[in-house]
């Protein structure tokens, strides 16, 4: 692919930024098509979005991410209204005493890429193409502003009953635990504004370039020009990725817990992959895939479900049983494989029992014969695709 | 009782205004001693409080409800310190955008009559004579504010961690869920502020004197001119009271569950009493007391459980098998008689399925040997001891 960074953001980008989210969102971060509905809405009323590339951000202008929280099981039936979002950005002011100069996603992932491009337009205000997570994470404090030491500052929850909430907590994990039984005292969803900083600081901590990426994925995935049955391969090609299993999904259970969404999908092997079986846990995004057993893939490594035929990604609420996918994963940004990194979203971390290894020398074990040289992988920062 | 009306607070008002108040908070309100002992500390360092009447108040200025929420077990053990409270009234000045004029106890009920105290002492701020409940309660829309009408308005939290929260609930039921799951999560007790009201509305739904009459009940109770034995009766005549009951604990249980002190006490009746058994449920406050089964006294109304011999009250936290006691009632303030009253604080609200009647009514069936006239007994209102 050839295409250019964005330098706004029209109505016609809204769908290949929402597929694109979908699959770097690794299952979660909120439900994509009640996202596009809002943006494009947005746009359409208040005109294109600015992009900002991080590198461009002004020292002193306030940066502030905003999106949801909660389990998105509940978020698809609860979509932020325009005058809870504008509420929250208020709340943000007030709190700081300072104006907003830009919008950034928290995480691309699904809604919660799509829900600061509609804050923007609504506001009039530039969005940074850039996010604090290069995927989506459960959890508030799973941000490259914790891994390097910054706390979460002001924080804004602000829910469809029309409540609204300012808190200062002494940390990250603070702000997760207060954020989460409020949400679920909400009702499981709620607009939130967290690690709002000086560009500054958001120029340190943002990872660039990835709601480009999230075009340029959706632009791929929604080709006319390339066959369906190698929409899937170019992708991988693209972003340093692995096929990890075809199969058709045979078990799955998802239940509201703790204010997430969790559970588990079993699927049996298909094609090459038939007598095989690989199985997904997931708490808002996939998180670790073993295949027979085996890890094939875990947290902090993307882990992506792809309907087999079309490549389009499927999130963890609406992986149905009996649907063909294809499993693909792929490395995530460096900031995570570091030891404060691996602490705050590694397998440990989620309780899961086995370490990290990155998903290239999993791949290069499992998959080799299939001719991908490790050494040659791209890490997602690197991956301008 | 030909006590004056309060002026100044000093130190040594303090153990009379703790007392008085274990009394009217009906075994709730947050432990008496710890909060005696920071008031005092206060007032050692900073000087007596200037107290305020009721009719007094300035109409502009803010009048700042402040103290504890949480399960009274754990507020013994973690009462806040002086830092706490200061960055809780920092977070209302901000949240607001007003200096504070005045501080005023939320309820009379044990610390949260004396760590109001504390907080004006050390903000050189007076006091106001009077509160929003006329005894204790523990939800937090119990007040006098939300019967007339007026939402919480800006509510703050602070914990000991230094966790700070500044919220804008829709009304004074959000107030409390929002409020309870994060003094649940903050450990299970916070300092907070909430109905924070220029002095005009605080004049209109506060009930005044009620410090004054914690002074006066906490004065009799520790009069050395008063036989022991006396003291409980003098006591009940001035403030149009009624024993209930005489009697023995011989079952006590208690349990923090959902953020409150919930439990329930027998006692086996002893001289007068004797072969009769008594039951009291409480929810951080004593709110049902019944005598074989019948309804002896009910919330709204004041039930407190004092000691036999002294006379000296004790909390829900402190009651202990074993323990030889009095149970008295007291009417409540007529606002908790209405329908909005008793929707909000009456015995169907906390689950408890008997009417509400008032207790001079049911003392004038039980106890009406004993020579009472139910029609002339004052309300907690009228009734400056």
């Amino acid at each position: 692919m050839t295409n250019q960074q964005l330098t706004s953001i029209t109505e016609a980008d809204i769908d290949d930024i929402a597929i694109g989210a979908a699959v770097l969102g690794t299952g979660g971060g909120g439900d994509p098509h009640v996202g596009s509905l809002h943006a494009k809405r947005a746009i359409r009323n208040h005109g294109a979005v600015t992009v900002l590339q991080v590198e461009d951000l002004d020292d002193e202008g306030l940066v502030v991410p905003v999106g949801m929280i909660g389990a998105p099981s509940v978020s698809i039936e609860k979509i932020a209204g325009a005058e809870e979002i504008g509420r929250a950005l208020d709340l943000l002011e007030q709190g700081t005493g300072r104006k907003i100069a830009a919008i950034m996603p928290i995480e691309i992932g699904g809604g919660n890429s799509l829900i600061p491009i509609a804050a923007a337009a609504e506001r009039g205000l530039p969005i940074v193409d850039g996010d604090a997570m290069g995927r989506a994470f459960p959890e508030a404090q799973m941000v490259t502003f914790h891994l390097a030491g910054y706390g979460p500052g002001a924080v804004v929850l602000v829910d469809a009953q029309g409540n609204a909430v300012l808190s200062y907590p002494v940390d990250g994990a603070w702000s997760e635990r207060l954020a989460r039984v409020l949400t679920f005292e909400m009702g499981g969803s709620a607009t939130m504004i967290d690690y709002a900083y000086p560009g500054s600081v958001a120029r340190e901590c943002a990872i660039p370039g990835t709601l480009t990426m999230a075009r340029d994925i959706g632009r791929l995935l929604r080709s006319s020009t390339v066959r369906d049955d190698e929409r899937i391969d170019v992708m991988l090609a693209k972003l340093g990725g692995f096929r990890l299993f075809d199969g058709k999904v045979s078990e799955i259970e998802r239940a509201i817990q703790g204010g997430f969404t969790r559970g588990r999908a079993v699927l049996d092997g298909t094609g090459s992959d038939r007598g095989a079986t690989f199985e997904l846990s997931f708490q808002n995004e996939m998180l670790l895939g073993t295949r027979n057993g085996q890890v094939a893939a875990v947290t902090p490594d993307l882990i992506a479900v792809l309907d087999q035929s079309t490549g389009q990604p499927i999130t963890t609420e609406t992986v149905r049983y009996g649907a063909r996918v294809t499993i693909v994963a792929f490395p995530c940004n460096p900031q995570w494989r570091t030891e404060r990194g691996l602490e705050t979203a590694g397998p440990a971390y989620f309780g899961y029992d086995v370490p990290f290894t990155p998903v290239e020398q999993l791949a290069a074990g499992a998959l080799a014969p299939a001719g991908t040289d490790p050494e040659s992988v791209l890490t997602l920062q690197e991956a301008r695709v």
